[in-house]
């Protein structure tokens, strides 16, 4: 029997989320369903942290025991072999064996992308959050490292959940326009270069980066939706300040939607403890 | 009674292509459909090119006579606030009386993208062809300039549709590999820079682009296709010429998957007719 760990990129649009639940299309369901075919046997994996219905991955990690006698290479083939085409496995080694992608993490980064453009983009729909008006990404940027740091995020946890503690290090925050060297965009927007130069930019796309050592339930999305009420104008940049200062969700904006998010990256300890 | 000029954008996945069939989601079905509910009467369409089922379009031209008293801002806002968001109306403009979106079209340009890249992309899935194995995009375009200039383009049609001529002048095309310059991408390939930045790029996409004063029933795809025979080292650069003299749809290469083509553009006489 070895430890494996997997990263995974998947589209969300089109899953109930990460956590598997009986006859619904879930990452989780999906990968399961996916190791028993190759293997013969049931096994079960575990997620870096689960993401919910509509959010993307570009870079989940997941680890889970197995005695296939498949080298890694081959048994990664195999898997994207097998998985739906809205699924891509993009790594797999093997782990020290005590390895658990959930209880190892120590650090997570996640990207937001919304679209604030008067045209609607039918490419972007899937993959960002369609604001109607303009936003001030200075402004929420400046709001957003008020977030900087060790806190307690009670206010940015949609539920309370079982977790012991509310507290948690954000290391990095930044909020920018995206510019238009970096892709030519349009209407095709997000999918930009490829599919639209010559059109608008991508300078219609705000992006919302957060890495800390872990994510209170819907924290991400809880924080772009407050720093979304500071980009129209409605809150001082300081106010992120007093919302962290409450401990209360009431205090705190929206909930952004699910598919503008993206979980891009999770570390381990040691940089790769997976040698 | 206005004639409207109507430009219009569509994520082609979901759409069983342009043409109204009656119980199924089309382009167009989807349109007359829209403009019935804000006018409360049965209108036609016209494009300037019926695209088949997962084409995308950035810049389809719609022509249509109606007598409404709303004025096209406001028309377009309604139009707009009824389409499906898979659909986007981008201008809306009151055309010459006579204007017809098929008949005056007087040049369109395509994109093709190809996703080569040895990683599948989940992003990039509904707007690439993934091909497997690299292709030598130098080839390609060497290739592709064979059918510059006027040409019987019979080799290029997929099957015997009901034109006239199958000769059409071909005035642009090129085949280039995306540069890392034009959007960071990554996993999340096409979908670029705001979704991936610091991973790979956009070398993983080969970009085909033509313009001609019309086309063929899947030229642009046969053509594609074709290409990528050279691509992948099957055949010479000069290939192409000797399929073009064949006149015979048997020389050619396959036909190109649909959910990699974007309509681009369609260009009208005297620039803009429509002032």
């Amino acid at each position: 029997v070895r430890t494996f760990k997997l990263t995974l990129a998947y589209d969300g649009t089109e899953f109930c989320g990460w956590q598997f639940q009986p006859r619904r299309r879930t990452v989780q369901g999906m990968l399961e369903a996916v190791l028993a075919k190759i293997t013969g046997q049931q096994y079960r994996v575990a997620a870096s942290g689960r993401t919910d219905a509509g959010v993307h991955a570009l870079g989940q990690v997941v680890s889970f025991s197995c005695d296939t006698w498949l080298s890694p290479e081959i048994f990664l083939r195999a898997i994207n072999a097998e998985l739906p085409d809205d699924m891509a496995a993009l790594e797999l080694t093997v782990a020290p064996e005590r390895f658990h992608a959930t209880r190892d993490a120590v650090k997570k980064r996640y990207r937001y992308v919304i679209h604030d453009a008067p045209k609607r983009d039918v490419f972007a729909r899937r993959y960002s959050w369609r604001h109607r008006g303009r936003l001030d990404a200075e402004a929420m940027h400046a709001a957003a490292q008020h977030l900087l740091g060790k806190h307690d995020f009670a206010s940015f946890e949609t539920r309370g959940s079982e977790r012991d503690s509310t507290v948690r290090t954000v290391f990095e925050i930044e909020v920018r326009r995206g510019r238009a060297g970096e892709g030519r965009a349009g209407q095709g927007g997000a999918i930009v270069s490829c599919f639209a130069p010559a059109v608008p930019m991508l300078e219609d796309k705000i992006i919302v980066e957060v890495e800390a050592d872990g994510f209170l339930y819907q924290m991400v999305r809880t924080i772009v939706g407050t720093l979304s009420r500071v980009g129209e104008g409605k809150y001082p940049a300081s106010w992120t300040a007093e919302v962290l200062a409450e401990s209360d969700r009431r205090a705190a904006g929206p909930t952004a939607p699910p598919e503008g998010l993206f979980l891009l990256r999770v570390d381990y300890e040691n940089g790769d403890v997976l040698h």
